[in-house]
């Protein structure tokens, strides 16, 4: 295959040979059009969500009692497997050194990498490394980033309207600020607001409509700056909802006049379209993503 | 009447003969067009929420010590009732069996069931069955989805937008795994975090903006990260909205353009028009849902 | 003045006579267009406005003590004032049953009422009565909505979304009862869900996202459950934003090209316009409302 | 330069005179086009913000013990380093009196004077004072407004639907005062609703969907109310968010279609173009702001 799609993280990948094992291997690791691919990227899938399960669920402390020795085994069987991955990528692309140094590249070495130091750790004096790199492992999640394509549209949306949402966050900060300031002052450490940072950690639970319950104001004044922090922070949230709906639906009347079909060009297909209305074919291209 | 125009559940139900009682029950019992079965809707509809009353109230102590026995009994007569509906509706339909295993076969089965079983179970030893068997009374809400006919075009914009809320989903599982497993390490089992579930639930009650305060951060780090966590929770909301919103915008929009009188073929009705205004006729068919 | 606007309640109200002082007055008391009226209207609102403040600082138990007899004597004369008011409007108007009976007048009535009323109550034996009389001045704030005259197309709006709303809120409720139920199963009374109604409570402080925290599920599975049910209120709100949102979008772009200038009949005017672009005359018409 | 846009605070500043140093100056203060301009903003962005920490950490009783001292000196730095901005201002700037009263000149010397003023209070024996002095500091942030430019759209959009806004504010600030004074009504002072302002801080609480958990109904009537109060916040929010979207997605296609090139005068450029597709000219004007 000739044509190389740029991938949504913008990194072109080719086989390291058009022909023989590596070319064949290429299209089953790092494609996902034909039988062979598919059925490689479900076992991953399989594989990455079980590893995570296993991670997760050996942090409860009655399961790993009853199940630790089991859940130990799975992870070196998991670590072996994605390590075998990791070095198949190596092999069958052209370029490993831009696969390894590709942010999908870093992810699958970042895979593995935590179960291998936990051998080096384990003999050290420090638990709390242990721990951590054993918590490393649930980002293995974000190897599945891969199979989300749809993103891209929203992220579009993300970036055309990052500005508005930079003049959001920066509103919603400096309301915090002003807001976790006058709580301290007025409602004072004797009522929980021990310090400007913990009163802005508190502003922040409030404005955003979270509420823990953790520190409450309890003077009248506090409670009535509280309700105008309240009223603010609840329909503040229009402001962002507006700006997303507004770009969004602005990006899908675009996109759905704007899309040609590869094979005969006809444009204007609905938005939730897979095949051509006109000549059936694909509107999803065969994607090769890093 | 030969059309049977396709219920919202897809299936397609008709009388088992043309004339005589079956067929006038069929149009009583499954239509809701004429007075018969309008009335025949209206009465089914206040026995299912008399019945989920009862099954409701029956849980309060107060109420169940005072006025158990009518309750008992009142939920006799409804199981009763509701098993001669299930009977007739199996009788007048031409594909009984089809009907049967319709959702709206399964659930009007599901219906009387619960109470049949009480009285196998209540000579056993298991007090949580009969428990169970009593509050599976509550779903026969269900029945009444029969009537919601709007819920279609609302159903239709979510089948469309789905692609794009899989990414969200995805996107919001993703972030609660994560900051999870941060938040497990950062306050630890000390601070109420003894788990990364435990702590992924924590994170699911401060992303999705609820807050119950059952577990909090105590140390400077962790309120920091919940900061984070709390903002990206707060603004994320404007994802699904903005979709649905623009999702549903063009669906309004193409519906009101589309829709043509069923009499006159008038298009460009508003999109709370009931009658056409050209010909006066109404545009909701007759429809009959299994 | 012979045209007589349709007030947004639906009724329209003449004056008792067209010329002579019942005629002056009718246009300042139920007129909002020249100077005398607009007077009227804005010492009413500072009227209402303080007798609110009188019955709410009220039940304040420090301000109670201190300056319980200043705050009698004020709810006196307000009430004095009220009734004047209320009497006035019954003498110039033409139809004095009509206004009687509409939704205006009986605030208006129900406003004076519960003060009259605590005369009789105030020896009697029953304290409650006397509190919630009082309380009842608080419901001097629907004299207000009269001068609401922007909640005209949001009311539209929400007319013409009301199936919609109709599905929403019953999509709701269905989840509430079945997900009560089933935590009520889950949890059991000794975690706090002692009733399938206390449960449906629950139920609607997590969907909301409000999360009290009053009531918190402790088992594994319930807190599984409790994350489904959290990310589909957090998710399920986009629903009625979307709703609106659309409706709305569509409602302020046919109000922009359909209002027409009284003067000019100039069409095109931008929302916010206050006056004809093309001839300078008021956009808004003097408006009697009942 | 002898134009001189409209700064978005209304207020349109000059150089005191066009050449030698105070014009120089006057474009590296006020202006963000050129070199100097910039580093002039970046530098003072830099010293605002940590100011702001200094502020915010000197609370926080642990640092303030270890480092008081050092973070004394550098609020003077900060101090003297403003004093020295605001008194350059007020020599380039052709009407220094009008600066002075400008809404940025106001801050500009609101950022300094209170750390003068805690020189005199100190001896006094208002510890209060000095404490509000101190936070008073982190309204330094309003200084950053100078530099938030796509703030005019959100800004304009907010002004087009304040009627609409303020409609909604009314609607939750009358239901607010009704189901607060019901459910003081309802629950009493016994179950913390002690007063109706607290009941009306509570049901603040409740309808914006923040829910400390501080104040919880009681009474099973209490718990039924709050389920209304709850559900009404819950969908009311669809409101404003609705009227943002409509408002901002007119505004953002307006924007697109009348925005001319400076240079060429091409209309038709998208939201987030920063050069003119046509000449390639920036489409921001240099802006001198207050």
């Amino acid at each position: 295959m000739s044509e190389q799609p740029r991938s949504s993280s913008g990194s072109t990948l080719a086989p390291a040979s058009n022909h023989g094992w590596r070319a064949r291997w290429f299209h089953i690791i790092f494609g996902h059009g034909d039988a062979p691919g598919r059925l490689f990227d479900l076992v991953l899938m399989v594989a990455i969500l079980s590893s995570i399960l296993v991670a997760v669920l050996d942090t409860v402390e009655d399961l790993h009692a009853r199940m630790g020795h089991l859940f130990l085994m799975l992870e070196w069987v998991f670590t072996i497997a994605f390590t075998v991955e990791y070095v198949a990528r190596l092999l069958v692309v052209s370029q490993p050194r831009r696969y390894a140094f590709s942010f999908y590249g870093i992810v699958d070495l970042v895979a593995v990498l935590p179960t291998y130091l936990t051998l080096l750790a384990a003999g050290g004096p420090h638990l709390m490394v242990v721990r951590a790199l054993r918590i490393l492992r649930v980002f293995r999640v974000l190897k599945l980033t891969r199979y989300v394509g749809e993103a891209d549209m929203l992220w579009a949306t993300f970036l055309r309207a990052r500005p508005k949402i930079f003049v959001f966050f920066s509103t919603i900060l400096t309301l915090v600020l002003i807001f976790g300031a006058l709580m301290y002052l007025i409602e004072g450490p004797e009522n929980g607001y021990t310090s400007i940072p913990r009163s802005m950690y508190w502003a922040v639970v409030t404005m955003t409509t979270v509420g823990f319950g953790d520190i409450t104001p309890h003077t009248a004044l506090g409670q009535m700056v509280t309700s105008v922090i309240m009223l603010l922070g609840y329909s503040i949230i229009a402001v962002p909802t507006g700006i997303f709906a507004a770009e969004l639906a602005t990006g899908i009347r675009q996109a759905r006049q704007q899309q040609a079909c590869a094979q005969c060009q006809l444009q204007g297909h609905q938005a939730d379209a897979r095949y051509c209305r006109g000549c059936g074919a694909s509107l999803h291209a065969d994607e090769y993503e890093g």
